[in-house]
């Protein structure tokens, strides 16, 4: 593994790689042992060009507990308005030796449009409505500790599929592992060619209900909601789409529920999901932290080290 | 010592147990011995709702020093406007294994919600007017080495009482070790029932410097005079209770004077009083770095570590 | 070397030993080895009141490299409006024991105004349009590993020359290695009085390519260039100053390129430039963090272990 830009790249086996070992990590967190040397002499450098606290906490963790040198930079506004391409910045930093950067970006494709031009290790955070590769792996690693396997699962996503990168990156990933997935939504946020990304409508949540072993819910974006409306009101969003204790009851026994975070709570979900037993909600971060310290191993060649370290 | 959040938490046994090893930190410290494995294996986390550049960079150092990975979070505007709950958000960064959040927040009781929903301990650095329990500490740490102990020292503090954290933390924290505590200021900034907190109120500076055996000087919050004016000029509070060179040759002999800081040079104090031997200002910054590197080893329960590395 | 605050401090024989041990630095990091105890124990501020990302985190990287304690402090507007001065902003930061603040200030000046109040070395990161000594030294070291040494050769300078920090600094410290330094732009833009700072202005291109042996290009700061126009157009000063595929033919054979980065592509120079092998424009930043690792090695008067490790 050289880069890490879309769930594309993740094969099934690299997959269950990742999986066996996240789950080692995982179990070293839960027993207080968080300090490794697997990346001592490394640098793992996070570019973020859009807010974040989630995703960069977790990068930067995932790094600092394995002994990398960890550096921040936060592209602002002011910086930015200096007129430097991109590609310059991050040839720029690739000068400065680092292993891996961690790349967040609000245009789709920044990552491949820069990857050619550096030696640097680049992990996608998250680029505008295209991918966020990470979070595709930590959901089918949450759901995969609980399914066992995902292969004849349905799983369906519930939101804004059409501005979503979890949306996409999630849809890829589940269908490598053998899932189908069924995306469901206001009619403005539904793909108009499902076929085109693999999935396929729903039109009531009904028929959400009825097939799915799994829902993933995203994010209004309510920054984006008050700038132009898109749907009439929060309000009715909860209504007609929001997951509650009444929706929750008429799922399958043994269905889950996911999010990616941050989450509305009052929105597309209320507290009595947050607090149920079918929600993985804080399951997935604890499993992000230990998903990207094994994608920080594998890109610098380190995936032996850490599997000892852990053992 | 599981959380640390008000001043009414630490009590005297407490407080001398903190203030000894303060002092062989201090020690160390002036010896240029400043990298130490205490905390290493562990992770602060500053999470930091509202700007600060002392108290933030004093938490880092101090995690540093003792090698915990430290990992600063500054929620700006932008990413509260994503609309997750304060809760939410705790919970989320429990679920990525800190031992200790570092929380500063603008609502005053903001660590009383949080601590039961997470795991890690919690240390308030500054919850509004309310608590800012570490500013506490390294005041009583700075005069108890100055007076040996404060049993039965009459201190003053003088400025906007009824606004200010530090005020409150440092009136309990010194009353738990004996002092009588005193306030004097502007009516508006005085508080309506002193009793209430166990202070007294005293009308004019010949008062104050006749009982006091240490002055604690208030910050006059610029940003919140320029406003809404609570009186009429900084000019005019400079004349009526800036500390100057005139008002520290009234003080008793002994006496010293304290400043939370950032101060305002030429509003609550002038240079002469920076620069006079009876300022215990600078040595109060020092004191909280070992107050801080102190209270992390407390709550990830590394005390005797501490203890025989400094030796 | 105490401090390192102007290129005026830096003496020949100071130079050579930074040279030589840069070259074995970068060697290193070429290497891919990047991680050194030589600072262990340190603690490094970086300070910055004026926004930066390369120089920022070259000093960053450049100490945790290092494995020093790093401090970044950005300090925003918001915290600036607190009303502390920049003394007192210092002296409080000094005496939580830092070994060197490296300091990014708008105002002229303002390292000398501070260094006598603290302990700490103090490093000019950039103060308003007076000194930046490290990028004086990275330039130098960079043509120096080109042309062996300076002694005789000719330097031109290509841009707003009298705002600018870089060019004040190379050229004092380039005129100290036995260059001849020339400067070349609008106008606006020249020296009025260039031989007060050892400078020579040239009138046309021609007359740059026909005696230059290296040519250093200026960033045009275009957030100032929109606030208040200085000359007609970027696509005028493209034109007419603009290093271009033309202008860099009629260079002497040898000749190379130099600049401080981050630059505008289209404006101070066009593609062609930046993939030239007349380009040192990457190298420049590769030796930026050599020299930095140098330089706090230097201050912390760690420099033969530096020179150990890195054999």
């Amino acid at each position: 593994m050289e880069h890490l830009i879309s769930a594309e790249e993740i094969s099934r086996e690299r997959f269950y790689e990742i999986y066996r070992l996240s789950r080692k990590v995982k179990k070293a967190l839960k027993e207080d042992r968080k300090k490794f040397s697997v990346l001592r002499g490394k640098c793992v450098v996070n570019l973020f060009f859009e807010p974040s606290t989630r995703t960069r906490s977790s990068f930067e963790k995932a790094g600092k507990f394995l002994s990398a040198d960890v550096i921040n930079i936060t592209a602002s506004a002011s910086s930015l308005k200096k007129g430097e391409s991109l590609i310059d910045t991050l040839k720029n930093l690739d000068m400065m030796h680092p292993d891996v950067i961690v790349l967040r970006h609000p245009c789709e494709g920044a990552c491949y449009t820069v990857k050619r031009f550096i030696n640097a290790s680049i992990v996608n955070a998250g680029d505008g409505r295209h991918q966020h590769p990470t979070q595709a792996l930590l959901d089918a690693v949450t759901l995969t500790e609980y399914f066992e396997n995902l292969e004849g699962k349905k799983i369906a996503i519930i939101g804004d599929i059409v501005n979503s990168r979890v949306a996409r990156s999630d849809a890829i990933l589940f269908k490598t592992l053998g899932a189908e997935v069924f995306v469901y939504g206001p009619s403005p946020y539904m793909p108009r060619f499902p076929e085109a990304i693999g999935v396929k409508k729903l039109s009531s949540f009904e028929e959400v209900a009825e097939i799915s072993d799994a829902v993933v819910l995203l994010r209004i974006q309510l920054e984006r909601q008050n700038a132009r409306k898109t749907f009439p009101s929060l309000r009715e969003y909860a209504e007609l789409y929001g997951m509650n204790k009444k929706r929750l009851s008429m799922l399958k026994k043994d269905a889950v529920v996911l999010h990616p975070g941050p989450f509305n709570r009052g929105v597309e979900l209320n507290n009595d999901v947050v607090m149920s037993e079918k929600s993985l909600i804080f399951n997935q971060v604890e499993t992000g932290l230990a998903v990207r310290m094994v994608v920080l191993s594998l890109l610098c060649r380190r995936k032996e080290r850490l599997e000892e370290e852990v053992q």
